[in-house]
């Protein structure tokens, strides 16, 4: 029987300010994703979140983003492989302490943002992080975009990783995203979008942006809580991924 | 033969910015307190610190601090003592994942600057602190101001403490120190200075600012990296604590 | 015939972060105060709230607060007169920068929450930031709480002030607020708050929580855009000033 | 008589950390750059380098940099035109209230590190920057580097221009900077960069890469205060250009 994991970005909010569905989104995936601080987050909702991932039963990833919050991490910033190492290490050990500090173990890392996007195409870069993601942990799960060279980087460092596809973006022919700047690029229609996950889910397949039918790893699928119709969009992923004989369950 | 720690502030740098002579008061002590990127250090300067730390065979302690880089941590904020032990757990966390990807342990966890004055006389806000510190790892060490609450908060948390004194201030009665508003309040004089820390060490007594012998535990000395006089200062207390036949050794 | 100016915090979200119903109370308003970007806002919503504030023909004021934007500017921090002098500057003068660009003139300075809070009591702290805004521009108005000893500062630097009253916070019989930690101090009947604005601006006078009648200056009344129902309260102190016969107007 | 000005970045210390010789360079040079609290400098320094460039009576300009204060302001990052804009307008007004507060005018505007790199060649960055410069105040000059975009949008915008040039950096056939990835980037021999500041600010002339003659305008030239060596340089280049001849004056 097939298996997959649902993972969604979660703890965004960041002081007085409340971003994220955080509970009505979190009944519904395996894996949250959690902002350390830099993008988004604070200590008191990460302490929170972490209590939230707890109560539910999902697995705790670290999000560690750009040391940029008036951006929430998505501008591209020009940093080194070092400095990026070092900026992921410091985020990962901080969510630690409120993981470890409340009896659970980290599961994954994942990027944020821009720096998922720069780690995806930037060999040295994604090494910097994925050398840094080891040396806290080996055992920590690398979670990248499908097919990129962040995988790669994170496997030749020895971890263990986990591809993450997405329902509502398309591919293009050689399994990268179609950029957002082109038309398509996102796929609004949610049926779509929820039979694309199946199908990426069961047989590793998705269909390109020029109609080709391609290979893609799904070992976990990206959905987000950012308002109601996005939770609604992700109860009927999971739904149909029920229905079509998968199973939920997260990356351990 | 009697015992004691040396402990000094380190990798309160930040970006471009150099502050401390680090490399030349680190072979003088026995333990480090190491900026969490809070008040003071960034992760590119936390990594060197500990590398620096673990060349020179000295014990690591994490040295949280207000969200206060502009006044250094040195202004009183209002926060909740939840606040408080959030802002500790992160920046303990985040040092950890440094000193863990080095292969250390961490020894001890010591507040700074005005989270240090303040949980020294605030037993709610020393309890958030410690109770924080204790959900990380039991086995840390809290170091804290010698006779304060932020010890006796430490204790009922189930924490091992060390007591910290310092040679170049003066104390009152009741073991507290002098506000430094007060004149007499800082030792200006090197060689008093030195023979206070011998005697701190080595008999537990120091004569208070109304001249009275008072008892006080000296697990550890408080000593300054910030210039060449202060490094001066480390050396000369150092020699004459071997000369009086004390040990120096970190507190594990 | 009695007037009086209704004033409003503004611009307080951050980066992709929203707060506050600014489209939707700014129509019952004759002043807003804009957040300078330290404890709230940044350049775009700045620049964003100016042409609102334009568009709606209201004045509009500098709001400057503490750096702490996780703590949104609401904990007391211990600086100096020269420090919040400087950051009041500050502040101020980086909203000027946008109010100018778009052709308007800044009206007033109100500084925010924990700093309100302490310079209404502090008077060396009151000087220090009255003397930075007379020093960017003595004709700029100084609001702040009715008969603190701010108003009394800024007079002394040759400051015209704006005396502030809140509908729905009570009083004590000096004139100041009755402490939020007390029962009492904030009034919750709609209609309560809507009568209290009213006589405070028609009389100045309102009744203390231990029912004395007491005189105040209301030359402005406080009101919030926070959610609908603060909006809602807004609209009902308006049309209850209006029909009792006072005059809406600006400070200038 | 020829004249050119001497520029120099001065009031980049922090908080506690201090950079930068201010006192010992700024007796040679005619206008600085005050960094505006964004990748350096903060309130407190910007009211006192402001006191000292009056003192020592030298025009003052704006120096606003990137959201970066762990990079100084070196790293690029991708903001809009509009986010620039809005950037470099809060630091200009920020800047303005401690020099308005002095009774001194701001003379000119020149972007800091990377956004000064960027907007060197990004036609599109430039013009968001220099609309943004011309709104706050159409009388300031907005200095920028000779030859490249910038000076062009600013032209545009309807601001005057100075044109920047370097004593210390090789220059392309085309009047741009040799990277600094090159060899040669960079001119090591004092004696050789005094000479060429002579040449740039007496015949618009500088001795290309290769070898080739090429006229650049120098309507400013760019030193540093960053240590003792490079205060000696700013001392040799204006003994240099006085014994030429040419007139040291800022830019009105």
């Amino acid at each position: 029987m097939n298996a997959v994991d649902l993972n969604c970005d979660l703890g965004e909010s960041f002081g007085c300010y409340t971003i994220g569905m955080d509970e009505a989104v979190i009944p519904y995936v395996t894996s949250v994703n959690i902002a350390c601080g830099w993008h988004a987050g604070d200590p008191l909702i990460m302490e929170k979140t972490v209590a939230l991932a707890k109560k539910n039963g999902v697995a705790v990833g670290a999000h560690p983003g750009f040391p940029d919050l008036m951006g929430f991490g998505r501008r591209p910033m020009t940093v080194t492989p070092s400095e990026a190492g070092a900026y992921v290490k410091y985020q990962i050990g901080a969510l630690m302490a409120f993981v470890r500090g409340q009896g659970l173990e980290l599961q994954h890392v994942k990027p944020h943002g821009a720096l998922y996007n720069m780690a995806a195409k930037d060999e040295a870069l994604a090494a910097g992080i994925c050398e840094a993601v080891a040396s806290v942990d080996k055992n920590l799960i690398f979670m990248g975009l499908a097919g990129s060279v962040m995988l790669k980087a994170a496997e030749e460092k020895g971890l263990r990783v986990a591809s993450e596809v997405f329902a509502d973006r398309a591919y293009n022919d050689d399994g990268s995203l179609v950029s957002r700047k082109l038309p398509g690029a996102v796929i609004h229609d949610p049926a779509v979008a929820v039979s694309r996950a199946v199908k990426m889910a069961k047989e590793g397949k998705v269909v390109s942006i020029n109609g080709k039918e391609i290979s893609i790893r799904a070992d976990s699928i990206c959905v987000h809580g950012d308002n109601a119709q996005a939770v609604e969009l992700v109860s009927k992923i999971r739904n149909a991924l029920v229905e079509a004989g998968i199973e939920l369950k997260n990356l351990r």
